[in-house]
């Protein structure tokens, strides 16, 4: 899938996700989290900006899975995925001790850029779902640089 | 500024953001943040979940300079804002000992909810600019409840 | 093992670490941690506030193992731990995508009060190493309370 | 004041502090902070590691005061403060909305290392009361280094 145009940002990244969330006949990867004391605020449920650490972590142990250890990724090739827009519902609030399943599923892809959709889950309950767009990028000028091409194979099988 | 209608989160928030920022003659609450170690990561940057907390600051302060102390408002009234969604640009990246300003505006808002647009700032450089739409809670059932009528005098006015 | 006299906080808790190590034929629980970017500062090393985050999520796993869940506990019993007193020696820095061991050792104990003492670990090699004295408090009035006895009954099988 | 003989990390760092506070007669460095939800967890608290966070940002500002920018220091000299043995009592918990004063008194130096005396105090009344050790560390290859001669000067006037 590939992407030609502007950068897309000021539409919503939301949009596709149905389809390819159930135009596939693949699972998404899911990574599980732990509720701690750490993730909650005083309102008695998981801090909203931590969402993102668990979407960020799920991001991590997927390109892992994927053979893209993310430490090694920026040393051999000195490019490193930086978020450029994120747009998040919060459904239901998770609270301490759940046990969270965290999805990635790569729905767009270009040169430089990935989107994931990500999802929260408690069981078969939604709690955030996401849209995550992410640029590759040269970590010494922080330009956008282009992916590994074993890195743009392995998402696009993905896809 | 009324809201009529079904809940507007597949529609993306930030379309009508420059309306609102130019159409008004009043510069929007604005907040200072300095980036200390804690707010960075090992990519050199601010990490990207943590602008949700300097949004979060602005928008404690700048409701307790409308006259809504965040704790007094919930001891008092028994609900709470929390935030249902949000779209995050992440435009050029912070770094070490920046100093930010953070800045809060009320774009639209209903008997329960508000919509702020946010931005952070490093001098005249947009660095990230959000939409956080806001549900007021009661926190004991954690159910949509109608914000205090002050509150909403007050809101109404600032937009 | 019980406890005599006024609130210990002004003795070293890290002395009696070695007999406590050395002396059982136990190792001690150990709960993995993978670094990602949230838990990194901008010198490239583990922040070193989140070492508290890793050993706390240690300290809930292995009262999980013990067979104490966090949120049950707290539901049924309306206690919870709080630590009063930590004493952390940063030996040497975690960095980006390591997986980390977290162990936590009961080693001391009264009614209401227990000292673990934990260290990070990778592989072989120390990073932090802790001691951290926590309260059992009743979480209505904050006021110290006695734990269940269950849970002293499991911890007396721990030390 | 000079210091002789090994690291002295095995001896309680707390015991001098009396001293240093009550012998001088200037009152320590005091920098504000603001309790937002993002410091409190679920126990309705601030998340014990957060303090760490508080007193990081009250050195920064107090090196600040000193002349010395965080930013600049490091880029100029090439070296940087790292924590190498905390102790903190939580004698008190703070909470949602709390303005709390984060002192920093510098109470021993050598070439190469600092410890500092700091509190968070709401009001009068103390919340937690640590000992940081510090390390001057040359970034590059992660040991100790000698602090550049401006700061030394400035610390001993500040002891």
């Amino acid at each position: 899938m590939s992407v030609a145009g502007p950068p897309q940002d000021a539409r919503p990244l939301w949009g596709k996700r149905r389809e390819a969330t159930h135009g596939g006949n693949h699972s998404p990867f899911s990574f599980p989290v732990r509720v701690y004391y750490e993730d909650t605020d005083a309102a008695g449920v998981v801090y909203y900006a931590n969402y993102l650490k668990f979407m960020e972590r799920a991001r991590t142990e997927w390109l892992a899975a994927l053979g893209f250890p993310l430490a090694a990724f920026e040393r051999e090739h000195g490019v490193a995925f930086v978020v450029h827009r994120a747009e998040i519902d919060f459904l239901a609030p998770a609270r301490l001790n759940d046990i969270l399943d965290v999805t990635v599923e790569a729905v767009d892809r270009g040169a430089s850029r990935l989107v994931t959709a990500q999802e929260v889950r408690r069981g078969d309950e939604p709690i955030t779902r996401a849209r995550i767009a992410l640029a590759c990028v040269d970590t010494a000028r922080w330009k956008p640089a282009r992916m590994p091409k074993p890195l743009q194979y392995a998402l696009e099988a993905a896809i």
